[in-house]
C-alpha cells in the first residue's frame, strides 16, 4: 500500500495513518503528562514543551509572508496553543543546490522577525543541500515553557480536565463552554490557493500567518480557558473536531458568527472548497468557561492579531459538531477526508 | 549568487555559509550558555541540550542501516557528545506520494530501536506528503538531559575551560590531552558511496551507525573527559580541525594508530577518497586529560561500540592539526572543502 497526500493533510485520512502506523511503530511515550499518544499539539517534558513541523509551501514566497513566517510561526503557536510561552526554536533546512542565496537570507530574516514579535531565539540548526528538486523545505522545532501566569488561571479549570499537566491540551472542553476564534476564517488556505491558480478576485487576498502567543496570553491572563488549538490543516472543521472528539462532547456552531472577509468568501465561492476546511496560520480556537468567555474575547481583542475574534459557538453533550446556519438549519460539521489545498504548509 | 552542494557538506565551504548567512541574520542566542554562535553539536538550556539535523540519505535503505536509523542516531549522538543523556527526540516525516507503507514502517521501526538502545523515546512528529520526487526526508530534533554522573566527573577539568557549562563542548581541549577515536573510521562515508557506485570489492563494507551514548556515557564515569564531537559530515579530518580551531590549539596525529578497516582502506584508495574526509554515524572524537586517557579507553573497549577504540593522537600549542605518517612525515591534514560524498546523512 502506498502513502497518499491525504494521510499528511489532516482530516480522517490523516487520523487514520497516525493510529496504523505511527502510534502502532512509536508506541506510547512517557516523558511527561503530554505524548505521542495524545496527538495535540506538542508533547510536555518537565515545565517544557515541544512541537515540531516540517514545512513544504509552495510558492515560497506568498501574499502575506513566505515559508520562513509560515515556519517560524507554525511551530511558534503550536507551542502556543499549549499554553506555552515560545523560547527557543531550532531550524533545519533543506536546499536545493542553486537555490538563490538572497531568497535564502529573506526567509531566515523572515523567521528571526517571527521570533522577535514572541521573544523567542533561533539556537540551533542544520543545512541540506541536495540535488532533488525541491526548492526548499523547512522543518522548526519548538520549546516552551510553562507560563507564570497560567498557573493560577488554571487550578480551578483542569480538577476536572483529562489531565493533571500545568499545560493546556486540546481535549479538555466541557459541555456548556464558549468556543471562540480569535480572527477571521480561511486565509491562508484560500489566499494561497487563489494564488497558485492565478484566480484574478477583487480585494486583496492574503495569507493570516502570524504568532498567536500575544493572544494566547491575554486570554491565559483572563483565566478559565479549558482548551488551546491552533486551525492549521483541515481548518476549524477539522480542529473543532478533534476538539470535541478527544473531549468526548460535541459542539453548535452559528455559521453567521465565524467572521470571514468577504473577499475571502468569494474566493472560496469560486473555487468550490469550503472556507471551514482550510488552513489558518495564525488563528487559535479557545475553549473558555461560559461565565469568563466575554472578558477572555475583550483582551483577546485588544491584541493587534485579535482585533475580529468572536464567540461561533458553545460545547454541547452530543458527540458532534454541528453548524447552526445562517437560515435557521443545523447541519453536520463533518471533520474533513483531509485538506483539499495539499502543500499550503 | 546560488547555494551549492559544498554549503551544506560540512567543511570550510559550509563553515563560510554558517558564519555569512545563518549566524548574521539569526545573530547571538542567550537562552542557554551554549547557543548558535558556539556552533556546537547543539544549543544548551536549563538542564537540557536540544540539537536538529535533516536527513536526505540515498539510497533510503543501505548496508547497516537505513535513512531511519541514520535519523534517530544521527541526533542522538549529538545530544550524548554535549554530555547529555539522551531523553526525546521529535521527528518530522516529508514523504513523497506513492511511497510504499511497508518502507515506511521498516523505517520507523528502525528509529525506535535506536531510541530503544539509548533509552530515549519519540514524543512528538509531522508528516507531509508531498509530490516532490524526493522519496524520504526526515528531520529530527533531540533534548538531553545533564547526566547526573557528568558533574562531579566535570568539575576539576571545567575551571579552565571555554564556557562554564555543565555539558562538554567540542572545544574544550588543551595542550597536552589525548585524542581518542572510539572505533574504526570512515565506514558510514566510504560504504554508501561504494555502495551508489556499484562498487564490488571483497569484504563486507556497512555503515557504522549506531547510538554512541553508551561509549560517552562510560567516558565520562571515568572523567577528564574535556571535549567531545562525532565526526560526521567532513569525517575526522574535519572534525579534528574543528576541535583544535575553536580550542586555539593544534594536534598531533598518528596515521599508524587510526583504526580502519581493511576493506573500508582499499574501497577508499579505489574511489580515491580520503577516509578521513568522509562521514562517520556511530563514531565519537574524544579529548581527555592525560593521565586519564588509558582509563578512559579501557572502559570504552568494553562497550559493545567501542571494541576498537584507540588513543590516536594528542593536543599541541601549534594551532594546525599535523597527521604524522606511517614513513616518518608529518604532513597537514586540513579542514575538508566539504564531504565529497554529498548527501550520505
Amino acid at each position: 500500500m502506498k502513502i497518499s497526500v491525504k494521510d499528511g493533510a489532516g482530516g480522517k485520512r490523516m487520523q487514520h495513518f497516525l493510529n496504523d502506523m505511527v502510534l502502532s511503530i512509536f508506541g506510547p511515550s512517557t516523558v511527561g503528562d503530554i505524548g505521542l499518544e495524545q496527538l495535540d499539539d506538542g508533547a510536555s517534558f518537565d515545565k517544557y514543551v515541544i512541537t515540531t513541523d516540517g514545512h513544504t509551501v509552495k510558492p515560497i514566497f506568498f501574499r502575506g509572508g513566505n515559508i520562513g513566517t509560515l515556519a517560524a510561526c507554525g511551530t511558534l503557536n503550536d507551542v502556543s496553543v499549549m499554553g506555552a510561552c515560545p523560547l527557543l526554536l531550532t531550524a533545519s533546512f533543506i536546499i536545493q543546490a542553486g537555490f538563490e542565496r538572497d531568497d535564502l537570507s529573506k526567509i531566515m530574516y523572515s523567521m528571526k522577525h517571527s521570533c522577535d514579535e514572541v521573544g523567542a531565539q533561533i539556537v540551533a540548526g542544520d543545512t541540506k543541500v541536495v540535488e532533488d528538486p525541491i526548492g526548499i523545505y523547512i522543518t522548526t522545532t519548538g520549546v516552551g515553557k510553562t507560563w507564570e501566569g497560567l498557573i493560577s488561571n488554571i487550578d480551578g479549570v483542569r480538577e476536572t480536565r483529562k489531565y493533571p499537566t500545568n499545560f493546556i491540551t486540546d481535549c479538555g472542553v466541557q459541555p456548556g463552554d464558549s468556543i471562540i476564534v480569535s480572527g477571521t476564517v480561511g486565509d491562508h488556505g484560500i489566499s494561497l490557493l487563489s494564488e497558485r491558480d492565478g484566480l484574478s478576485i477583487s480585494g486583496k487576498l492574503s495569507s493570516d500567518v502570524c504568532p498567536v502567543w500575544d493572544i494566547v496570553r491575554r486570554a491565559l491572563e483572563v483565566g478559565g480557558v479549558t482548551a488551546l488549538k491552533d486551525p492549521t490543516r483541515s481548518g476549524i472543521a477539522g480542529a473543532l473536531n478533534e476538539m470535541a472528539q478527544k473531549s468526548n462532547t460535541g459542539m453548535l456552531i452559528n455559521e453567521s458568527d465565524i467572521p470571514i472577509r468577504p473577499s475571502i468568501r468569494a474566493a472560496a465561492d469560486i473555487l468550490g472548497i469550503n472556507y471551514t476546511d482550510v488552513a489558518n496560520e495564525g488563528k487559535v480556537l479557545i475553549g473558555v468557561m461560559k461565565d469568563k468567555a466575554d472578558s477572555v474575547l475583550n483582551a483577546i481583542k485588544e491584541s493587534p492579531y485579535g482585533k475580529d475574534a468572536a464567540i461561533i459557538g458553545h460545547v454541547t453533550e452530543e458527540e458532534k459538531v454541528f453548524l447552526s446556519t445562517k437560515i435557521g438549519a443545523k447541519r453536520l460539521l463533518d471533520m474533513p477526508d483531509g485538506d483539499p489545498v495539499p502543500r499550503v504548509c
